[in-house]
Formats: C-alpha cells, sequence, structure tokens
C-alpha cells in the first residue's frame, strides 16, 4: 500500500486541490544501483508553481497525470547499492510518494551531527544556499550598505537577514504577519521590520532607508519591488530571487521599472541554485560553519501526514510559513 | 545680440514649443579662466528628457527659466585662458547660446585630423562611448551569439551593432522606418533586421532568433522590450542603456519581468555613460581606430539653425533622425 501526489490539472492562478491529487499506488522494488526509501521530510517551496506552468523554463515542467517531485529526506528501507544502507537518511529531489525509489548517485546522505535532518531541506540545503549565493555573489554585500529583503521570514529571507548582518549590512526585512516581523526583529536582530499587509509600504521603506536602498533580495516582485525601486542607491544590486506575488497572476502588469536602473545605474539579476552547482561546497562549508557558531538559526514550520502536502504548498501562497514549510510524513524507524 | 534657449515649463508627457522658449540675451564676456565660445554644432539627446523632469536622478534636472546645456561642438573667440587660442575649436557640456562662455577647464580641444569636428558629439564622443561602454562592459559580447539592439539606427545603436559585429555577433536590429532598415542591412552589414512600425515584432523577433537572444542592448523599454524577454536565453544580459518610449509616459505599465530574469538567470543592468569616466581613453582609442579602419562608420542628421534646436530635439521621440541628430548653428570663422 502506498500513496503518491499527482498534477491533474494545470493551474492558471493560484493552485487548489483541483490541480493535486492523491492516489493509492504500489510499492515499487529497487533494482541494481537503486534504493528503496521511505519518505520523513517533504520540502514545499513557491518555486515548484513554476513547474505547473506548461512553459519553457530552467527545469522542465512537471507531467501532468504524474508525481510532483522535490526536495525530500528519507530513510533507506531497502538498498540494491553499496554506497547506501538500510536505516540511512538521505536527501534528494524526489517524488511526492510514501514510499518511492531513487537512484542511489542522485542521492545525497544526511550527516544528522551538523544538525536536525531537516536542515538539509532548510538552512543548510537549497534554501540556504540560495540565500548565501544569492546574497554575496550578485548582492555583494559591504559594511554599512542598507540591505532590504522582503519575503524575509521565509525560509530563504531569514537566512539572506541574517548573512547580510554577518556582513555588516543594515537589514531591513518585510513580512506580512505580526508574528513574523516579531521573529525578525527580536530573534534575528533585523534593524527595522515593515508589515506590508498593516502598513504603507512606501512610506514606512522610505522611513527605514534613509540612506537609500543599496541591495534588494527581492523573493515577492510586485507592488512591493515597484515601491525598492525608487530608492535605489547609485550601482545598487537587486537579487531576483524570485516573484511570487507574480506567479498566481497570468501577465501580471505593473509599472516599467527600466528608468529606475537608468537612474541608479543598477542591476537586477536573476538566478537559481543551480547557476552555482559547482560552488555548492562552499556556500555549504560557510552555512554549517556559521549554524555552529550560533551565528545563524532558523525556523520551521510543520504540517503533519502525507495527505497535507497539498495544503502546506498552497499555504505559501498566502503566507502562512514561519521559516522553513515542511510536511512530516513518517518517523524514522 | 545673442540667444538662448530656456526651459520655461517641465513637461509632463511628450516635449513641445509649450516648454522652450528662445530668447535674446546678450554676450557674455570671458573672466580669468575663461572663454567666450561661438556655438557651431548643438547635439540633442533623449537622455535630455529626463533632465527636464524635476527628480532626483544620475543628472540634476535643469531648472526653470535658466537655458538647457548639453553637448556642443563651439569656436573660441575669446580666451581668457593660456590652454586655448582664438579659433580653437573646443568641446564641453554647454548652455544653448549662440556665444556662450566657459571655464577653461571644462573643455576639450577637438582633433580635426580624426574626422569632422562632430563625430566629437557623436562616435568618438557620448553617444560612441556609451555603445562601447554598455556593449562590452555589461553585454560581454561573445562569437557567435545573438545580439538583439533596438533604435538600432540613433547615434547609439548604430555604433552599437557595428562593435557587435567587430565581436564576432550575429546582430538584429530593430528601427522605425525603411530608410533606417536598409541603412542598417546595406551599410552596417546588420544580419536581420526588423520595422517595428510595420512589422509584427513578435513574430518577426523570433523568427530572427531562433537560438534565443543572448544580448539586449535597449534604448526603447516599453513593448520591444516586452518582446525579447521571452526569448532570453541562459544568462542573457540586458544592457539598460534607454527607455525612450517610457519617457513622455508618466507612471508608464508593462508586463512585470522579474519572472524572465529568473528563468533564464538573466541580468539587466541600467548605467549612464559619466559610471566609465575613467576608462574614457581605452574607449576612445577602441572607437577612434575603428573609424580609422573602416570597420566604424557613422551617419549624421542636421537641422540648420539655432532657432530650430527645439524641432530636433522634439524629433528624437517621433524617430526622425538616422544616426546622430545635429543642429547646425553657425560656421566656423
Amino acid at each position: 500500500m502506498n500513496r503518491e501526489i499527482q498534477l491533474i490539472k494545470r493551474p492558471e492562478s493560484t493552485p487548489n486541490h483541483d490541480h493535486l491529487k492523491i492516489l493509492n499506488t504500489d510499492t515499487p522494488q529497487p533494482e541494481e544501483e537503486e534504493v528503496l526509501l521511505k519518505t520523513l521530510y517533504v520540502s514545499v517551496d513557491p518555486y515548484m508553481r513554476g513547474r505547473m506552468n506548461d512553459v519553457k523554463s530552467y527545469v522542465e515542467p512537471f507531467k501532468l497525470h504524474e508525481p510532483i517531485s522535490g526536495g525530500v529526506v528519507a530513510q533507506v528501507s531497502d538498498s540494491k547499492s553499496s554506497d547506501f544502507e538500510k536505516g540511512d537518511i538521505v536527501t534528494g529531489n524526489l517524488q511526492w510518494k510514501e514510499y518511492v525509489v531513487s537512484k542511489a548517485n542522485s542521492l545525497r546522505k544526511v550527516d544528522p551531527t551538523l544538525g536536525p535532518v531537516t536542515t538539509s531541506l532548510g538552512v543548510l540545503g537549497m534554501p540556504g544556499l540560495t540565500a548565501y549565493f544569492g546574497l554575496t555573489d550578485i548582492g555583494q554585500p559591504k559594511q554599512g550598505e542598507t540591505l532590504v529583503v522582503s519575503g524575509a521570514a521565509g525560509a530563504v529571507g531569514s537566512a539572506v537577514v541574517q548573512i547580510g548582518k554577518i556582513y555588516g549590512c543594515r537589514v531591513v526585512g518585510i513580512a506580512g504577519t505580526e508574528e513574523k516581523t516579531r521573529y525578525l526583529s527580536e530573534e534575528l536582530d533585523v534593524d527595522v521590520t515593515i508589515n506590508y499587509k498593516q502598513q504603507n509600504v512606501k512610506n514606512a521603506l522610505e522611513e527605514a532607508c534613509p540612506q537609500g536602498v543599496d541591495i534588494y533580495f527581492d523573493n515577492v516582485g510586485g507592488d512591493i519591488a515597484d515601491t525598492v525601486y525608487p530608492l535605489l542607491n547609485k550601482f545598487a544590486r537587486i537579487v531576483q530571487c524570485g516573484a511570487i506575488s507574480s506567479y498566481n497572476i497570468p501577465n501580471d502588469q505593473g509599472p516599467r521599472l527600466q528608468m529606475h536602473l537608468i537612474k541608479s545605474s543598477a542591476l537586477i539579476k536573476g538566478f537559481t541554485i543551480g547557476d552555482y552547482q559547482d560552488r555548492f561546497k562552499e556556500g555549504f562549508d560557510h552555512l554549517s560553519t556559521w549554524l555552529k557558531e550560533g551565528k545563524l538559526t532558523y525556523k520551521e514550520t510543520f504540517q503533519e501526514g502525507f495527505e497535507n502536502i497539498p495544503d502546506a504548498f498552497f499555504g505559501l501562497f498566502t503566507g502562512e510559513n514561519l521559516g522553513k514549510q515542511l510536511v512530516k510524513v513518517a518517523n524514522p524507524e
């Protein structure tokens, strides 16, 4: 007895239960150089929304009537590979199934001495690396500069604000609940927080950035980005990590931004974490060192149960998660 | 008897004769380290529209009821500086006056052996340097890449397409008249031309760029830029030189572009020529060498008479100029 979650219809705007379906399926058997895995934790991430569209992108679109795949922590329950044995905890890009077979060479063992195994899906995984490379390589943070971060209390944003502090930036964090802004200011030492659902973002940003904006780490795009552009300093850098406010709006329109870039000789650079594949070790080493030293902390939000993966994913677009959103599917054996 | 052109009202959209006024004024006298200049050629440039707005930018806004200033070629008619003597041809950023006094140290002598003196306002001046640094530093052109240039028959664009060919790019040039597209293909060896006023730009661009777009040198922004973004290749570079289609549209709106940047890990970088001040000699040396070798050519469009400067400026926004738009004010003595 096994279950999987398929994409059964492509969403045109906000994804909901019309688009994802839980199906009963067989438990597969591993062949040579494969392992059978029991799914423990599933990561839901905003970028997955893009894969639900049938358009050319940096990753292939999800196929209709096939399982969704994404970041997963799992336990080896049967191994036909000499690299893994029963009981090992691994992470990889895996299909959303309670039991799943994977090629051994696409998995990575999780080192449990570095922190809870879920950190391999968060601060020591894709979101942490995204924060590290986006901020350091594109953002080029310098002591005393003003860094604005949108989606600041999410998995990526909460790492960005802390790395910004490590580099000596004055950090302004934008988020959508009081719990999030309190977390940012009280636990992550963010200098100024803005609650975009309760404050006038334009006024609050102008007040928060009397010296202008040197770096904007953008997870959201949309109206919030529009209010940042006029505040850009000469040679400002915009790290275009995400644009979650546009993901569910076909042909989203807004003020044209080219003139802001010209006026401030500013740069916007999009990226995806695969661009930095050759440097993952460097990023991982920095993140795990900072974590050990207590300079980097993290929060996780859990839902429980395989059947709640879709709701956890949908919740990303209403801002329900504080830090990394995960679904706990099963206990290790 | 002298004349000058003042900004008497800030345009909210397209500038016209309500905004610029020709006034009679006195002929000034030079003091120590100053020279009196007779204006020979005046350059009108799209960027000047931005200075007519009362907003913070990389250059101060023009002041109301004061003369406009911009690139000018002039002849020294009286000198109180040991660096210049009567008869010298100079260039500088000067007020729009028939006779104008300037500090000697803000002028540069024009070397007439390099070409007609007007080239110091075009291919060997600000537009040429803009093309050179924008394309080489931001665009990073590589052999065999596809370079798309909007405003391709203008002062900057016509230099960009040729420098692109020097670097071995396949060049697609977008312009708005048959005369311009013929100039691009017949005289500048542009591989594919698109007449945006007569063709469906989206279809034409897709056909012109079967391998996608690696570099987009953008002088115009607006609808044309919108059609380029979906065609960007992985790690594409957009040189945001201008956005002339937005200059006269307050709060111009369009499709949000962030997701295109993320999908293709692309970069947009705005700039102004002052950013490269320390490297002007390098740029000038390259441009003058290419000009001498015949690898770089140029076109100039002239209006005659000081009183026609405003119309020449207005004409930039209706695409009347082929190559560099100049106004001939007087003959040298």
